[in-house]
């Protein structure tokens, strides 16, 4: 079977189209503070291109180093602040923390109208309760991937494979208000294969790479890629061994070029979506 | 093969007898604020219920009934006001809620350390991200029952059949914490039986009596029930068709006498540890 690539480029950039539209709108432009308290590179390199996706669109976007030693009451108190301030629209945490420090530990900080990555308490209890509030933007960019290629999630059973608090566990929210039946598989799955194997489509949000091969797909299945791992040359792999679902898999999203875009472009869609709450 | 009743008697005298122990102990009695909006019988027998079992423990109950006509504004300003009252320890809202007014509307009125049924979306966040705070009692039940008859959770495929915001949503929470695999099923499953045959412990929270029968369970799965259906001679049943499961399932929760009575008293517990806040 050819297996379809569900890129996510087009649909960023009609994204990103509207936001920069919207964008430009504003007296003031949106902006938002972008707080880091770590020293890795891979944390670094994202942060550029942040930097440089907010630039395009006219987003202003202010950098604050806290180091890689902040402390839990550092953090808790900058994003107080930024939380106050006026001036500021959106705020965003970039991961990893120090050491010893969690995103639980610090996230209630950040006061719901401006958590555009929908990371806080507040934010996550409002997904649960179908409320509105920002929505953890990896989760929903898996959703808005699926739409844009046409891909119906009613009544479709979804495995999602990973539970974390900003992809699995909100990802698995947004299906159940999508009316898909979901299961949620982890670590602690003892055959992951016999329960991914029977879903329609397969979202691998493990963080771990070549996680999912071809004995973990239904023929024709669709598979979305979520992982971002860092390959031996530097570059990113997803969760999925491509060449082994490929073939049998009716669609499968590339890493990159697939969810990655869509998350960043819909970050900054939060963006300007948070500027609108002034 | 003989199917073991999972009976919440025994678990919720214990829970009983350690919360009146505690509540003896403040100076001041627990205090909940019961809010009713609503002339229907079933809840009218329920709040009763309540109201007796707190007066057992040794908790003061205020019973508050706007009627069912009051609207959004009057239940959110009583539940702010109870809220932010010091001689209330914890606030519970009955429903159903007058017509046109749902939960997701007044919930975030009720302040998340008085929410001892856990249904304010800063409550429903905590629990996502698996900070301290409360828990719907009736999905904290389901758990308690498990593991008061030692059924284990860790690595087992749980379906739970119902996604509302009160059960299926906060229960699906907890089972993963347990390390389960959780799969949802809900009334957009096309072929529910197909589902729930596959995993080895199955709990019905659906609010439709008779939905689950033989044939949706595994040979030697256990059996939750949630359901509280009115009969047509005005006892309660479940959301299993418990003749057709038994002898077939492993265990089952009888209805009533399973998970109601285990709610009741993790209410009343909540209220306790809820005074334990002032």
């Amino acid at each position: 079977m050819d297996t379809v690539s569900l890129t996510g480029k087009d649909l960023a950039a009609a994204i990103n189209a509207d936001s920069k539209a919207r964008a430009a709108a504003f007296a003031v432009a949106p902006r938002l503070a972008l707080i880091v308290a770590n020293a890795d590179p891979a944390s670094a390199w994202y942060v550029n291109s942040l930097r440089k996706a907010a630039e395009r669109l006219g987003i202003a976007c202010d950098t604050v180093d806290l180091g890689a030693d902040a402390s839990v009451e550092t953090l808790r108190a900058e994003l107080a602040a930024r939380s106050a301030d006026p001036a500021v629209d959106a705020i965003m945490l970039q991961t990893p923390l120090p050491a010893g420090v969690t995103l639980d530990d610090v996230s209630s900080s950040i006061a719901a109208p401006k958590d555009v990555d929908g990371v806080s308490p507040l934010s996550l209890g409002l997904l649960a309760t179908g409320l509105p509030g920002f929505v953890p933007a990896t989760a929903e960019a898996v959703i808005e991937l699926l739409k844009h290629h046409e891909i119906p999630l009613v009544g479709k059973h979804v495995a999602v494979v990973g539970r974390s608090n900003i992809v699995g566990k909100p990802l698995a929210q947004l299906l159940l208000a999508a009316d898909a039946t979901v299961t949620v598989c982890h670590s602690r799955t003892p055959d992951l294969a016999a329960v991914t194997a029977t879903a329609e489509i397969v979202v691998a949000a493990a963080g771990r790479a070549g996680l999912i091969t071809g004995k973990h797909i239904a023929e024709s299945a669709t598979v979305i890629d979520v992982g971002t791992n860092e390959s031996a040359d530097g570059g990113i792999v997803g969760d999925v061994d491509a060449d082994s679902v490929r073939g049998r898999a009716a669609a499968l999203s590339p890493v990159p070029g697939g969810v990655g875009p869509v998350t960043t472009a819909l970050l900054m869609r939060h963006v300007v979506d948070a500027a609108g709450n002034r």
